[in-house]
């Protein structure tokens, strides 16, 4: 058992800090009485940092809380929602901030309560690989932190520095890697909430497999901080895996996608990504990023796969895909011979950002699909869009090993008519029986089109427990249901 | 996409059933009602139905149902529901009632609501691996189905020919390949519920990837009937993996095993069991089986080590152990040379079921523990139960990819003794932060040891959701939480 305590100490707020010029809009009485319960220097109405946090990575109009607070510790979580709810206020919850649907910016009138300062990494055990931590660690943090022991936490996304673990549950963030060790939901063992009634919660199981009733950590993953606020988490860890073996295919049509998917999945254990690029994209990314042609011909799909092992696995993947070459489940393939040629490679994968901001203003999509219906999803919606809108560019890829599809669309010049292009695509989607978000979530954007994914009983279901865990409507109100 | 329906005659209520002699002991209207709306071969009061119906698996004691309601579509159970609900009457629900903890046993007065006929493969995504199914297909009858496509359902446990998928959602199941695949948790997509007030709750979900706000399927998924009842279900699958490798090692204390199992995991993705033997237990159950000892020393641990994957594993799980005794990880080592072999190894370990026999009247726990607390637990127990029970035999062995451990003790000739050895051993589990249960559930056998592994907010958050959504109590009352 190791403990650690990361202080960041950029988080400090500046002298006099907290007390500053007093709350800005909201009422004098409940700011008094939150300096009274936590300390004045857990609070902050200063404009400069009520203006970093006026809004999340998402292109939702920026909003300034009415002031901050950042609690120390779980039990300052739990009474500053005690505070606000006894005097009526509103609270949005701040993580890392690089949620991409709204769900941290704040609406008007909020208080923001951040838990960059929740920061602790509490316990260790390294002989069984599980950890216990607070919500405000940045992924990068707890994954350096457990790779130093030997240990991997597997979860990885693009804004690792940055976002913090509380959210990544909150969110039930994926990644690149879901193919292999599933979403955050399947790397968190236990929680500790703060509830809107000023009491924590804790479920802080510490054991792989439990069968003692309802699992009630499942109700917050996910739920983006409607329900409660993730305080304290205990997550399970993987072993160290040192090794990445990397490859790039090219299929001749998306039949040939899904049994490569297979195949590789029987055949490799290891296998960690399998990532799907339609042509449209890889040709937009090799014409932005000025990368080679992945192959002398062009082809309608190409899959990036990877694995992560203790032993190098490329031997085995040249195996496999010879196999696949010979069964004419693959057109062509080139597996990477040194991390230079492996990140070549990637290059590809890795122009999204690039290409996000080349289609500004855009639409991007993340949605889920069954496998059955992806292709002809896919057929539909690029004749569709090409039709409606001739002057943008349509790009689709996606994580195919777990059936989430992105499609970048842009750019698009006015409001009404990228409200036109969400419609037109979110309800293909639910004729496909698939789901408006794989990964990023629901936040303030999406919230108009949530009927389209979810049924109604299951719309009134999460009302009802709205209500049971939050009838004064304190917290985060707005994300997921409308207000 | 195929669709089946795979019909069993012997389900069918003999002439005249369900009119019968009409109901023992319960509301005449309730049964003319129910046969009003759901036709008399729906009902039976049959007493050698009524007797079938009495008890699971458990050890709980026999209560025959007042009838039994066998519905053949979700609708019919929802309709079923509503019915019973409106005239106050109480309903158990029953799966393949292969459960170990009296969930499935009827409770005095209750009406038994039987799956079995809800047997249909609804569709089958072939290109993706998912599967549509009804809650009372029999996990073989999946198994089996799945396989001849080339795919493969990953849960399985000893019940596999009697036990129902809808029942293994219902408790959470684990079994032996936990350690890979996760438990039947982390196998359901969507779900389909029959709520207590007469309704089908739609969480059919279809994708890998879903943050469309909060995950509600997973309410019911462990909470044995007590919130609604699941009547259709769907399922991911992995592609079938037909080679597996199996090996047997000794250690010399359980720092090896913990060493043993993280190398493995690391080395060997393909690992799909690990399973941990103490000594008292391989020489129990070679006594008992007139097995051969294992190795021509005797040591304290021992692990049955299983890889499944597409290709033979077995030179790679060779060159791991071979590396693990180079690095004194292991004591000994044995790779089987064929599948006679492999069964051999696997003997002691399947001793299980004659040593519960020989046992009788015993205790048999199926506890969680965090790994870095399983060593001293063991050594405190087995010396505890020695001290106080000399004249029973105490046998460890477990999943230790998981954190579940079994411990079978007996024989006891008393309830009274028997309630003792549970209250020590539960107390234990508690002080080392573990769970009462990893893998059987609570039923109504551990309802009374439940706040030794959930919290006092846990306790009240379940108590709310029961009355958010069983308000009028009609669903499995006195399952998981006391009546």
């Amino acid at each position: 058992m190791r403990v650690a305590k990361v202080t960041n100490e950029k988080l400090e707020f500046n002298n006099a800090a907290g007390q500053g010029d007093g709350p800005a809009s909201t009422d004098d009485a409940l700011y008094r009485t939150l300096v009274e319960r936590l300390g004045a220097d857990r609070l902050s109405s200063d404009a400069s940092v009520r203006d970093a946090h006026a809004s999340d990575w998402s292109d939702a109009p920026r909003v300034a809380p009415a002031w901050i607070v950042m609690p120390r510790s779980p039990q300052e979580v739990a009474a500053a929602l005690d505070c606000v709810r006894s005097f009526g206020g509103h609270v949005v919850v701040q993580g890392g901030m690089t949620g991409l649907a709204g769900g941290a910016t704040p609406r008007e009138g909020e208080i923001a309560l951040s838990l960059a300062r929740l920061d602790a990494i509490e316990a260790f055990d390294e002989a069984g690989g599980t950890v216990t931590v607070q919500a405000g660690v940045p992924l990068a943090t707890l994954q350096q932190y457990v790779e130093a022991a030997g240990w991997f936490f597997p979860l990885d996304l693009g804004a690792r520095g940055s976002c913090q673990i509380g959210g990544n549950a909150a969110t039930n963030a994926g990644g690149n890697r879901v193919v292999r060790f599933g979403t955050m939901r399947e790397q968190v063992l236990g929680l500790e909430v703060a509830l809107p009634d000023g009491t924590l919660l804790s479920m802080m199981n510490r054991v792989q497999k439990n069968t003692t009733g309802i699992d009630l950590k499942q109700l917050f993953i996910g739920a983006e901080g409607t329900l409660g606020i993730i305080v304290r988490l205990v997550l399970k860890l993987v072993p160290a895996l040192e090794r990445s073996s990397t490859a790039l295919c090219a299929m001749r049509d998306f039949e040939q996608a899904t049994r490569l998917l297979k195949r590789l999945r029987a055949g490799l254990p290891g296998l960690s990504s399998f990532e799907l690029m339609w042509q449209d994209f890889t040709d937009a990314a090799a014409q932005l990023t000025g990368a080679r042609a992945p192959f002398d011909t062009r082809y309608p799909l190409y899959a990036l796969i990877e694995t992560l092992n203790a032993d190098d696995d490329s031997a085995v993947l040249e195996r496999v895909l010879t196999r696949a070459l010979e069964d004419e489940i693959v057109a062509d393939a080139v597996v990477a011979q040194s991390l230079e040629h492996a990140r070549q490679l990637w290059q590809y994968r890795e122009a999204v950002g690039e290409l996000l901001a080349a289609l500004k203003p855009h639409a991007a999509f993340d949605v889920g699909l069954p496998m059955e219906k992806m292709a002809s999803f896919v057929a539909n919606m690029r004749a569709t869009l090409a039709a409606r809108y001739p002057d943008s560019t349509h790009l689709f890829f996606g994580h195919l090993g777990d059936g989430n599809l992105h499609l970048l669309s842009g750019p698009y010049r006015d409001a009404a008519t990228l409200h036109d292009v969400e419609t037109c695509v979110y309800r293909a989607v639910a004729r496909a029986g698939g789901c408006i978000s794989g990964e990023h979530g629901i936040g303030v954007l999406k919230t108009p089109y949530l009927p389209l994914s979810r049924s109604a009983g299951e719309l009134a279901t999460m009302r009802a427990l709205k209500a049971l865990f939050d009838p004064q409507r304190v917290l985060n109100v707005g994300r997921i249901l409308d207000a």
